[in-house]
């Protein structure tokens, strides 16, 4: 039970949003086989989009997301597609995170493995994102992404966007996908005793990477009109270098400047395990605490 | 995979550590079970006394630690064991522990099955203790215990040391056995920036539930003669209603009144992750986090 199978997370993004027998065509894909969990599927309307959450072993997982896609292509119709959200492809975006016994290293590596098997089966021009880029500029996604299916037949002409995997012009009806590994992400919100916007923007710019703050920390102020307050909406990308504990206090510290105090924080969606526990043992003071010694993680799989 | 399948924990006792033979066969009734993991074992010569420490679904564990009853009692012989820890079983005491999708009541229906399940198939008598315990003076196993494998011959034939299941005389080489439920526990030092054990002794005194302190807190005074500190070494021994943060902040705010701070802690052996995870929500102020939020939770058996 602490041999080390490698678990991987992925949270691919289809765009079908509306019709349930499509949607569940799709995630049924991540139904009964053995060393795969669908932990969660959520699919928006006005988004037309739906995002599942699995968690796997590396090959039964590979095959579950693949089916998935065939799936997704056989029953998602870019050219009639409309939603409030970017989208590219049928499958628009297939991220790998590494949760246990896998670096970011065998993530990028897992990650191109799928998305050239993803080219291969399905003629499907494939785009590789975040950690797993192999230029810079394509590292985000949102700069892959620009121009939507809509633009993207002529995007992908242009030498410098010719796709990571697969045919150099995209799939008539599925567009084209991106495929990525990056680091478990922890949406973290932190809710001050103000009502004051401008006193959450201010804090959110300098708590963040770009304003000078926390290398792995975006953050932005956001209104809380029916508590009367103001939250610093964070999310923190690498909780393994920029600690939920250093963000809180961080905000904190700078609260302070304005006469303001923390009324509290919240945790939005899922979070690793390994990020409750350092704060706790940052705050308790911990010596030679091991993630072995929770119970839990000699339960899993 | 959120589906709340009911999971125990157990920490049998067997009066054998010295032959690793001997010691194999008893907790291979815990291996190659579906729904039954061997976390650990540990086997003490001087104790001449093995610990195992196993998690499992009720009906496959009642299994595996019957099983493993039927070969400690074919392979331990009281009359001829000797070792410092007092014992009065070859199978000495097996307490349960409810770990998930089972409250304290269950843990307890499910001692008084096994208890008796195994004091009819061995013919073996059985008492209860701790929270299984069907009389007060029961619930402390010391005086269950006291007298030992020796004297528990004449011990039963006393009207009030009848057994709660099993023939009223001894197993002639296996003894009697006591079976329990309880909460897992968790051990818990606060080391102190002093050498002065009366400093800790003290502050032990008051956080304890005996001295007027925590209901579910037993603490002592240690001294760590390497460091030059001293210790308050405590067990919480029902975290969800003593949390490790209130210990720790109590033994810090007692420490005050001596001028002395708290260096750090320290978790020994194993600890439920909902014990970590409620001292991060406390420090952090976290507001309606629920444990689904934690990855891990899904990814349990």
């Amino acid at each position: 039970m602490t041999d080390a199978t490698p678990l991987i997370e992925t949270v691919p993004n289809y765009s079908e949003g509306r019709d349930p027998q499509k949607i569940e065509k799709i995630v049924d894909a991540f139904r009964g086989r053995p060393g795969v969990k669908l932990l969660d599927y959520q699919a928006d309307h006005d988004h037309n989009r739906m995002v599942a959450t699995v968690v796997g072993e590396p090959d039964p997982l590979r095959q579950a997301v693949l089916d998935s896609v065939a799936t997704a292509i056989d029953t998602i119709d870019l050219r009639r597609h409309q939603g409030e959200h970017p989208r590219m492809g049928a499958v628009d975006v297939i991220p790998f995170i590494p949760l246990r016994a896998m670096d970011m290293d065998g993530a990028v590596a897992y990650a191109k493995q799928v998305a050239q098997a993803a080219a291969e089966r399905f003629k499907l021009p494939v785009f590789l994102y975040e950690a797993a880029a192999c230029r810079p500029e394509r590292q985000n996604l949102a700069t892959v992404r620009k121009g939507q299916f809509e633009n993207m037949a002529a995007k992908i002409a242009q030498p410098e966007w010719q796709p990571d995997f697969g045919p150099n012009q995209i799939h008539p009806s599925a567009g084209v996908t991106a495929v990525g590994a990056r680091m478990p992400l922890v949406a973290y919100n932190i809710n001050l005793n103000t009502a004051d916007l401008t006193v959450a923007d201010a804090i959110a710019r300098k708590v963040r990477h770009i304003g000078g703050g926390l290398h792995y920390c975006k953050a932005i102020g956001v209104e809380l009109k029916d508590r009367g307050m103001v939250q610093v909406s964070m999310n923190l990308t690498d909780y393994t270098r920029t600690a939920i504990y250093r963000a809180f206090e961080l905000v904190r510290i700078e609260a302070r400047r304005y006469g303001v105090t923390v009324a509290g924080s919240e945790v939005v969606g899922l979070v690793p395990m390994a990020a409750l526990v350092d704060s706790a043992a940052y705050y308790l003071g911990l010596e030679n605490f091991s993630l072995e010694q929770v119970l839990e993680t000699h339960l899993m799989q």
